[in-house]
């Protein structure tokens, strides 16, 4: 069994602290641990280091082999472009069929928040014997607890069958991001999970997907394929990859494939996608205020506040509902509930070639 | 004639800004020039440097000296410790009296901003020319703007005369800091001008004001008297202001004297008195947002707001009303309307014993 860790995003959203050459799952925004080394260290009790694989850019592999000494570095994957999930899964399947012939991956993206680790562990393992046992795609959804237009949808059919203690649904339908109406309807209707973008699936399975669903992806995998380990690898690789369709795996295949299961991940799963986000999992004072990165405050008739100041004492009178984060070089102050705005920070910012602030 | 300039404050609600060893006048908050600075610069078409005593604690007198070359140090008037203004302005009287043996004296508080300073002048060589003339308390009196419990009021009577384009007026009297109540009834009524801290009169005309009103504030500073210029000065002195009775000379002396006259200050003043007095009159663009200190910030969908970051850039995200201050160690966040509420920082630092940010 091995897991595949995507590790391809740049999380602009959590910006000054998020930088080009220092994204966020590099980043100890969830803990002293940084989110990759936390997404490793959750899944280590099912799958041993040996069979983590992690996909990430050129530019970061050296950091992301520094902060997990554990994984070998034949295992890291080097991405030459971002081109969405679809061709990230296709090269690590392929990678992973050079090392065995098939093989159960767990997909999980770097960045996520996740607060019962055992259950997730538990979970996973279900989702491992159905997609082994079924040849099938398994997701994970989480159940909504707000409406939310940045996650996909799952929507979930007849109960299909019970492992351990865990049930595993059949699935009617898959749903890209929806608008905020959708959204209300879907989270109303109660049929509905968050997408978490956990897959479990053999990779045979995948590859046959990704064969049916998008030919013509599926064709530039097999030259890719070709190539690995040849003396050509690093000429032909980036050159066929350049050229793949930049599309999400919920969209080319799981929308359309067939065999589909899902089972709820109840165990306290964050996207951590945003400064708010981060306030929403932290532990909190009676104010509801939050003090990270190991700095000093003084809160002073304030409320439901999030703070990082590593070296500065901050000071803060009158306010309500505020994320603070200061930097060495930049500092962000934004209204709580407006830091999905945060990125627009970083596009005025590429705008005016500020660089060394990205 | 002559100005005394009193440099006593801390002006704690300038924190994180103004420290223990940078009070307010010591800082360049309303322009590149500090504020002490300004203060002499305003006064100087009036009267020449040679003849500007300021009036300030032992620690701040060298940062002072080094701020202001063109005054003669002699000039720099040692207060053994803070005793309000009537015990400071009895020492400037006596220091002036040795200087010549009689003469106008300016009192100007050190942290004051004016727009129009041409105007100024004018206010003041009219008041001079009132106080030499009719040997009197010369005031100030500002058109309120706004219901501020913060200030002092004056009432003001009869038009007593006019001097170039200035009227004089008599005044009916003066009174302390008010309950908000009281201040909304001064400013409903209209003749009442907040006091401004400006006063002209000559040294001879305070002091026998001084003599009159608080007889054993005057027995302090006669003994003062007979101590300066001799070898016992630097042990007396102290040791006599020590006991010397700390009260305004509002209170002390202009309540209760019956020669008292008040000009108008429409000069545009301010007492630049918090972080939410700076914002009102500095300069804003057009979403009323203040960028002070050369920094660099980024405001997205952000109004009513003031930013003081000389090195980081600072990125503002769907903010209102918000005053932001950053200095090497110290971080203030504070909502516009409760900046009074600064000096609770600082209190609560004094408690705390966290003494490296006060």
């Amino acid at each position: 069994m091995y897991a595949v860790i995507m590790a391809g995003g740049r999380g602009t959203r959590f910006w000054p602290r998020s930088r080009e050459k220092k994204p966020k799952h590099l980043l100890d925004i969830t803990s002293e641990k940084t989110i990759i080394q936390e997404t490793v260290d959750r899944i280590k009790p099912l799958i041993s280091p040996n069979n983590i694989l992690v996909v990430t850019g050129k530019k970061h592999a050296r950091a992301l082999i520094k902060q997990l000494p554990e994984i070998p570095s034949r295992n890291i994957i080097i991405e030459p472009e971002g081109k969405n999930t679809a061709a990230c899964i296709g090269l690590a399947a392929l990678h992973l069929r050079k090392i065995v012939p098939d093989d159960i991956m767990v997909v999980l993206p770097s960045d996520h928040a996740i607060a019962d680790s055992r259950k997730f562990i538990d979970v996973l393992d279900a989702a491992a014997k159905v997609a082994a046992q079924e040849d099938g795609l398994v997701t994970i959804g989480i159940k909504p607890s707000s409406i939310q237009t940045g996650f996909g949808y799952i929507e979930q059919a007849d109960s299909f069958q019970h492992i351990a203690d865990e049930e595993v649904f059949r699935v009617k339908s898959i749903r890209e991001k929806p608008d905020f109406q959708q959204a209300q309807a879907f989270v109303k209707n109660g049929n509905f999970y968050w997408n978490s973008g956990l897959f479990i699936w053999k990779a045979s399975t995948i590859l046959k997907e990704i064969a049916r669903w998008l030919p013509d992806l599926y064709a530039g995998l097999m030259k890719i394929n070709e190539a690995l380990g040849s003396p050509d690898e690093a000429a032909i690789v980036p050159r066929v990859y350049k050229k793949l369709a930049s599309i999400s795996i919920d969209y080319g295949v799981m929308e359309k494939a067939d065999n589909v299961f899902m089972l709820q991940g109840d165990f306290g799963w964050s996207d951590v996608g945003s400064w708010d986000a981060l306030w929403e999992i932290s532990a909190k004072d009676n104010k509801g205020n939050v003090l990270t990165g190991g700095g000093k405050a003084i809160f002073e008739d304030t409320e439901g506040s999030l703070v990082y100041s590593p070296k500065k004492l901050v000071a803060l009178v009158g306010i309500k509902d505020l994320i603070i984060v200061e930097t060495k070089d930049a500092l962000l102050i934004c209204k709580k509930g407006s830091s999905q705005n945060v990125k627009k920070i970083v596009e005025a910012l590429e705008e005016k070639q500020l660089k060394k602030y990205l």
